[in-house]
């Protein structure tokens, strides 16, 4: 019932591609008979790709802007070994379109409301009132709850689409349901409370969840510090005191999840517990899962692949 | 009902010990009377002590060698803030004082029937009857076999302990277990046989299970490639194709599980699917958290205690 | 007029020392003929030097304490190169014999109060009342007043003595000072504020300035971390904006003054701006300067001495 | 006698080409008339040199492959200071045509049987009845002695041509030979025999010696473990025992001949034999020896020319 | 009075330039249509622009020539978010445009003679005479006077533009003057020679001021070692005794003013007293300054932009 | 004819020493009982043992120094797995004793004649006048000619005996010959030349030939730059063009021997030419090789014995 969507993404060389699309980046260049071109990256659902539109006049290379939206009239063409639109017509779109943010950007398959839940249940679990206590607080807060349900996890590494953030917050928690059984030398508590706060500062260092950059706090202070200042904020207005043993622990494992200072990847001390140790890893795991996994559904039919979190190729198997 | 025996690191300062245990090491000095000393490192399943014998005779320091079980007659000093043994009488043990290795040793708290059966109920469940076959072809190899239910998983870092690769085996299946479900680019079959196959060349990189030091081949080759030499072993007595594309996957996890070629930590090529980057993640985990569980529970009251797999101090916790 | 006081480290081999110290450390042993020593370090005002004391009983050994202050009659051996103390009475201080801590612990040549008024003359320069009005909050701090006028910059690598720590902002302030005016496009405020607060962290990072040890909250967080949180901590009491430039810019100086962050040295994010980059050069500057300093004053008639803190030798030169 | 045969790099700027090439690598373009085109990268006996095909039709874009022989019409332009083919005509060559592989691909300037005979010589010399054997072994193998006959050394560092695995081989055995006298702590059969079979992986981590790539098992397993599984393939096949000393040594030096674990190099083991010591820096030699060399007769003119396996410039000098 | 001149980087998109400037790089192409065409980096005191020659003839091709001063008529457009020129008309200058060399290249806003009156009173000033004859003489070598008057101190990382050495260097003298105060330590006239002398091997490292390129002896000797060769040159001039304690001093503060050699950044050898380490910060101080100075004042409006000497972005502040 | 002469380790546990040696080392202590004894590292022509020395007086403590040759009455006792000697009687050696320095210090084992004499035959094969003339002087400089008799290669690395630095430049000069028939792009001469000349500065950078330590030109400049420094003053001398391009290749090779300046192993600049490459190369063979033997020789029975210079342990073989 009903044709499925088509996509960006979807089509191959040759076809005609008529829909809406984001403009996530826009350069101008002059051709040998000097008339000007835009390279535009446009993207949708499935992803983005580079597009070409030649002998643009003044009226149309003001009206295409990055984030706008826009409906284009292209064919398929192959440069470089990738696929390239080459747009015959295009126009920006109006309210009349009716157009659906889900339908611009790349979105967690996992639907938000599921996840939610999850976080939630998992807040409510905790035996330590101190940590529920902040936890309940930080997703009450509007502006972080609303932007948690959003946010991606990143630019461009890993779980970079919408809420994103969200889904990979899930995916630790129940990684460390699990493990927790294993390891009893790991706060349970806390080892959650890191789960669900770790790049809570992401929210405030990246500047929005559809085409997002880095603020400039964010590239002064950083999202370890960042979260480490929002929980601090959070145990003031609840009357913590700072030096509770949890708080700090919690903390201590923010700071140190980008592993041990001296390898330089970022973090603001190393993990000196069993819990931080633990956490590190298995944000290692589960960050590199979710890009490797991406580099492998989009190899289609190669055995080989480059995947950027890795840096270098990854094999599809049999 | 009964006394609960008592070993070494059970007696505290001004104590005296009486009883039995291994020598680990010792070396002869000369005191400031010209007499001869010898400085010996004793150990039984609570752990190893240094002791002082002054005064010995050259009969003495002939008979008492490194892996003698001795009988010992002692008191507790405390040297450089630590616990030392002032020998009074020493002998050797005789068959007559039905000596048990259990009590001379440390060993893993897990008793190694239960950490088999695990072991053998995974290899059942296996999908892939190439996998399989080669895991029930070397659990039976009568060498593999008995050295499997015995040694440690390392002279010193992790898992240093009788059967402690056994155990550290197991440890890493339950948690392979527990992670796949959320991991499906992971291959389930690949990443049990990994689990089992990971260290197998250390039963030959060992010396011996009390005892352990490295063997030359140990040395010249490594536990990493002797592993893919028995797995190549088993598979040309068996049948299975070299080119098998399990069996290639299988030896790349092997490989590649130190991490990347890059960081300098022993790996033969860098992991380069997700099976093999996420149990290089795993069995960091596993060996970190069993270490840094030991450091915990020897540290008695102190709040920080220096633990050698991390090269800093950790944090008991509140 | 009067005879000058002698310390520890003005004894020459040979001769007898009758007077007051510090204990810094101690352990204990067992010498061949099974009587007890303690291994002794002892400090005043001179530095440290090692002591032996023999043929301790149980009543002497619990006496002295770490921290406890101690009268000894000693006499200056030489061990291994260097000079050491046979310990030949020995008694625990009383508060009839008024010892002063200045005579105890090493202290910076400049009297504090000459410190804290250029402190407070520097503050009161500022143009930005946002940046003046949060050092003057630090400074009236009754806690961190004290503090300030009693740590050390370190527990040994420079500035390692009584109010060290005011003596290292002092010399930054000036250092500071006195470059500004060849780098325009560097922040004043910002440099003085931050050779001000960079290490205020270490304030609580250290526990006691006598003979000061890391804090567990220290050990997790780190000073720089903490440093950020204390500046965060009068914000808000003043109803500072928490996103106001200065105070980001501030923060970001005090997280990156540790240099790069891929050097593996402890910042918690790079340096971005040109008073970050100039301020990290300047403290890299003091704190070497200060410790190669004391290494040239130490090494007497040597041409040549090791250095901690660049882990070489230097050159005493002409 | 004869017109000398003229290469692709031997014509200059402004000259018309004509003849037989290899298509090395293809990507089509669009231009900004819309019609289509080709960058082919071109090869033969001479190198490679980038062509433009403008304006192709969808059938000759089909026709022209990877790999395909194809006879070509063109003129020698400049662009960004390198000389490039724009291509007139073009078409697929036919077997009536009789091209010769060796005009098509770079090859090495030693006969291959000259190399041979030195191999099989040195092989005959040996002292170790066991080395022999397994060279003999090795050699005799229709697939392996066919492929060492064709193979470069690697894709681009160093002996990047046809059989430049065999003139490497035979150069570091001669420099073995040479050196061998002067270290008599070395050991000369393991030596040679390295020099022979450090690299023989490759021959199986390379998918063909015309336009090599990696192989999946390559990438998976890497040459230095392929080739100990060669050597351990054959030692089974002839009886010898695995645990021989010999053959323990030559894997430790196939193991170890990237150099130290710790550089990150790729070696799976480092070197703890005088031999394997020495065979790393033989292979090192050698190999920046002959990729230097090629830099330096591409130079032409100019004074200095990047070399890629240093990853600077090269001067030709005077 | 008078229009003020404006040079290439003053104009807008969309505007026409009609002056002189200076050719820096040259590379030919070949169109779609197939007609050549020249990429230029064209030069003048505001900096550097790319510019595009369409359809040039051979003649015009050869005429143009990298180090050539041009007149040209062109329209300022937009590529790839960077401003480039569009050429119309081009035409070598003839003697009778009277074009300036100040006009063409980027130049210190400082004059030189009053640079160069601050390093003759800083000379004058050395009490040790030692050191007071090197640099008089230094500086009265025609060679090296001319030259110091005229070289940048580098081809792009800092002071990269006409008397940028001179500049640099008599900014290191400030600074030296401003902070020896504080630091007793350090050696007052070895670190003012080092300021002038660090980099004087560079008037023999780089071709020229104009153009600058590495030279032959740059490349093979470096120019730290060419400084102490010149610095040993004017000893032997002198008769002053190469073992000269402040001589001696003085190369190694130049040989060590890259920072430890274990860096890997260019030192010959590790600074060893406190005046060859203050210098190494003085040098990065005053270097990375002047190159983040340059990249704020180029930023325009942005709050973010690139820093290549930082590899980073830096902020422009509020 | 004669008994063979014993020197002071080829004694074994329990026998009597009587014989000539020389105090390398010496540090004083103080027993249990109060009174003084020293701790002596006494050596001779077959190395270096410590040694003991109970109760001794003033007198005694004042006479035995560093470097002073002694005569011992001792046995040899095992100390934590080492020989060392209990000194029973000491005396200072006088001229009638009649000791040659031969007796007391290792040795290469070719006689320095013969060296001397490849060394020179080398230098008159050269075809380079220039270098020739530059090799011809340096040997006949008195000074540098009797060092060149006499200096080991280094304080302990390799080659670190009487006349050892000889010794390595000949074993260099007949590596270098047998491998530049296979190189022809190094060039010739300026090999030779660098071999010989390479560690020239070493002759100034050690203190003295027997029992050596840097001097302070040695560790402010360095060996690299000592050694460019004596070519260039040969250069001048003889009249020999500074710019020369021998003398310029000849001062890179010397510059670069220690591996690429990224390494921060010490060299000046990195390896730029195939002579230098090579070079540094050779270097690394014959100083590992010379230090990996005589670890090979001390290890006695065992299988694996720790090699200094690898920093791992190697293996005797079979």
């Amino acid at each position: 019932m009903g044709k499925k969507m088509r996509y960006l993404l979807d089509y191959q060389e040759g076809e005609r591609v008529v829909g809406f699309c984001l403009v996530k980046s826009k350069e101008a260049g002059v051709a040998s008979n000097q008339s000007e071109y835009l390279n535009l990256e446009l993207g949708d659902r499935s992803g983005t790709i580079m597009a070409k539109l030649w002998d643009v006049n003044a009226e149309i290379k003001e009206a295409i802007q990055v984030k706008a939206v826009v409906k284009i009239d292209a064919v398929v063409q192959s440069y470089r070994g990738k696929k390239q639109l080459v747009i015959q017509r295009i126009r920006l779109a109006s309210p009349a379109d009716e157009v659906v943010m889900e339908s611009l950007i790349p979105i967690s398959p996992i639907p938000p409301e599921e996840l939610w839940g999850k976080l939630e249940s998992v807040i409510h679990s905790l035996q330590s009132k101190t940590l529920q206590a902040i936890l309940l607080e930080a997703i009450s807060d509007s502006e972080i709850g609303e932007r948690l349900r959003q946010y991606p996890a990143g630019v461009k590494m890993h779980h970079n689409y919408y809420h994103g953030l969200l889904e990979h917050i899930v995916s630790l928690l129940t990684a460390a349901e699990r493990l927790l059984p294993l390891y009893p030398q790991v706060d349970r508590d806390v080892l959650y409370a890191t789960c669900i706060l770790h790049d809570i500062g992401k929210l405030y260092e990246l500047s929005d969840p559809i085409a997002p950059d880095y603020t400039t706090p964010g590239q002064l202070i950083g999202h370890l510090v960042m979260g480490v200042e929002i929980v601090t904020g959070i145990c003031r207005k609840l009357g913590i005191p700072l030096g509770d043993a949890e708080v700090l622990h919690l903390k201590h494992c923010i700071l140190s999840h980008h592993g041990e200072v001296e390898n330089g990847w970022g973090s603001a001390v190393s993990g000196k517990t069993p819990t931080a140790v633990l956490f590190h890893y298995l944000d290692q795991i589960d960050s590199k899962m979710n890009a490797i996994g991406q580099t492998l559904s989009d190899m289609g039919e190669e055995e080989w692949a480059y995947a950027n979190v890795l840096r270098r190729k990854v094999w599809r198997g049999y």
